[in-house]
């Protein structure tokens, strides 16, 4: 495991911000990165086309919706996920844990597993760690996480402890899985990602990112953040995390975040992230832009001609105006969601462009003071 | 009323099919020409950008949906509907009347007009002649359609009889109007086209083709067609009003048609044609190829490795699988109707490609009759 896959910090500034070159079997990813969210092998609107006009350089895929629909052989067979998708830059692979507790049914936890029921048609299915490895593998992801336990925010502390002990050892069972299968097939061109729990309590997401670290992995996610939890907290439990992980190894904040958050995260160490957020708040006329939200319902921007972010350089920016896309969204045209998610997608990874061109020149910190008051102060 | 206008007809076949070059202020069309509909300002999946890549060379947008959302007059203020959705290329509106007769509620037809209760909001609106073309001067499309009386099929035949008079009053008043308007405003970058009617009564058709021609309009559509007769009828019916219209007019015939059909129209004399099918059926994962319709959702092509159309040379044939559409439809991904449409819409302007080349080489029985093989042969 690791052949074509490296990571090389090329910069860290003043306060643990990096600059990284994440290098898998396709393609070269820079870091701090942000992967737009392709659930279902699509990112909902956009073609691959557009995902490589816009410089998306990884994107996510879901291993729950993929397992349940079209189901992991049938792309196994038909090549893999890049194959299957016609996308042949690197994609992340989660492990499906988080879906199964957020959307499936009937969950029962064990040491095993976790039993649940399909949210398509009630059908039940066990997801072990052995079993998430065998299908991120089936997809040929380029990067895979472990199956972790997920808990509900705010956790009971006993509960916590319970799910920290549960992911050490699932995360060492997935690792023993693929391990085991490289030995018996040859090289696995995948790299296989620890998972840290810990809820909001310090001690625990230290003792977590111990107990992970340990297990050796090429690269460390943050899990069960962003669940509800102050900001704040976010950033405290993300600190004292990343401060314990090896800084030799891409760190992975998941699901992650709002615009004017995700410098904030860097700042803490961060290398990676991802978020349903720019594709989902674009199909509900949500448009971030460079002064803030902009709702494009609202009947103020009827008549405006404007673009919808006059600082925009994106495609969308460049030819229609805030009238047309209120009018398609009012109309509930579909090609409302796909010009409104093209634009968002944009601003969200020119968002991380201008964070790794801060960290260059080591001004990070007045980059992300700035989007704090352009999303405070701007038009919501 | 003609400045940057004109129709040439640069061939005519042995049995009267035609390729010509209609000219606008926003470009030139090469005839016979499919079409897409952009009912509110929008081709429903495709962006504009798209729409330019397919080489569309003009589109139809529905007077009735713009007139009633966004308005005429916020379009007017916006800088026409090519400024207001950035189409750079011809635009053709129909008069409205057609969808009021099918969507909107409580009609109520006199010699004045028609009056009617929006299906959006149930406000109450009067259509008239001379309304139908202020906002089609509003919207400032290339090419604008007069108010023409549609009424149901099978029509009894005082009925017809009785729509093709109004349609022929209407016409002389809509044409009035427009010239009034050109009289005060000065030159108006646009052309009205008559239309006739008649139903499905040879005679009728003929009346009114007379009726309407001498009405003197620099091109004339072919209306009520295509709505639920055998497409023998239809090819009656239009042969019969097409050998009465003037040669160097272009011959438009409205709301047609099947993929196989496309040809029989053109050797009947007609240039011009807008149909919602491809982008509507595409939308219901029905894709149209060379073999015949591909009901993508059908399990059959779970595991389908080729294209939607081995022999087509759009981008989505050229890039994805019939599995990958099938499990985007399957999913009810966004993404799906993208690529639907736009494979449908290439399709059908491929099929005009070789149509007008199937002109030029004296060809075009031959290609019809294939086209009907196919697509009684083909699979379902």
């Amino acid at each position: 495991m690791g052949v074509n896959f490296s990571f090389e910090v090329a910069k860290t500034d003043a306060v643990g911000a990096r600059r990284g070159l994440l290098a898998t079997p396709h393609g070269t990813i820079e870091t701090p990165v942000f992967m737009p969210v392709g659930t279902a092998a699509t990112v909902k609107g956009l073609t691959q086309e557009a995902l490589e006009q816009l410089g998306a350089s990884i994107i996510l895929a879901n291993t729950y919706h993929l397992y349940l629909r079209p189901g992991h052989e049938l792309i196994r067979q038909l090549g893999g996920l890049h194959q299957f998708m016609s996308w042949r830059r690197p994609i992340l692979t989660d492990s499906g844990g988080y879906q199964v507790f957020s959307l499936a049914e009937l969950r029962k936890i064990t040491d095993e597993g976790v039993r649940f029921r399909s949210h398509l048609d009630g059908s039940e299915h066990l997801l072990s760690p052995e079993k998430a490895a065998e299908i991120q593998l089936a997809l040929g992801s380029d990067i895979a996480m472990v199956l972790d336990e997920c808990i509900e925010t705010p956790a009971p502390r006993d509960k916590a402890e319970a799910a920290v002990r549960r992911t050490t050892e699932w995360a060492k069972r997935a690792r023993n899985y693929v391990r085991e299968c490289a030995r018996r097939n040859g090289e696995i061109r995948q790299w296989q990602f620890g998972i840290v729990q810990g809820a909001t309590f310090s001690d625990l997401r230290r003792e977590s990112a111990r107990q992970v670290a340990e297990l050796d992995f090429p690269g460390y996610a943050v899990g069960g953040l962003a669940v509800g939890e102050p900001h704040a907290m976010t950033c405290d439990m993300t600190g004292e995390v990343a401060a314990l992980l090896p800084a030799d190894r891409p760190r992975y904040l998941m699901g992650v975040g709002r615009p004017e958050q995700l410098a904030d995260y860097v700042t803490l160490g961060i290398d990676m992230m991802d978020c349903v957020l720019p594709t989902r708040a674009a199909r509900h006329a949500c448009l971030y832009t460079s002064e803030g939200r902009v709702l494009i319902k609202n009947a103020r921007y009827a008549h405006d001609r404007r673009p919808i972010d006059p600082a925009c350089a994106c495609s969308v920016c460049r030819r229609y105006t805030r009238a047309y896309l209120r009018h398609l969204f009012a109309a509930g045209e579909l090609t409302a969601a796909i010009l409104a998610t093209h634009h968002n997608v944009h601003f969200y990874l020119d968002i991380m462009r201008q964070i790794r061109e801060a960290i260059e020149f080591g001004n990070l910190a007045k980059f992300s003071s700035e989007m704090h008051a352009r999303y405070v102060a701007g038009p919501v």
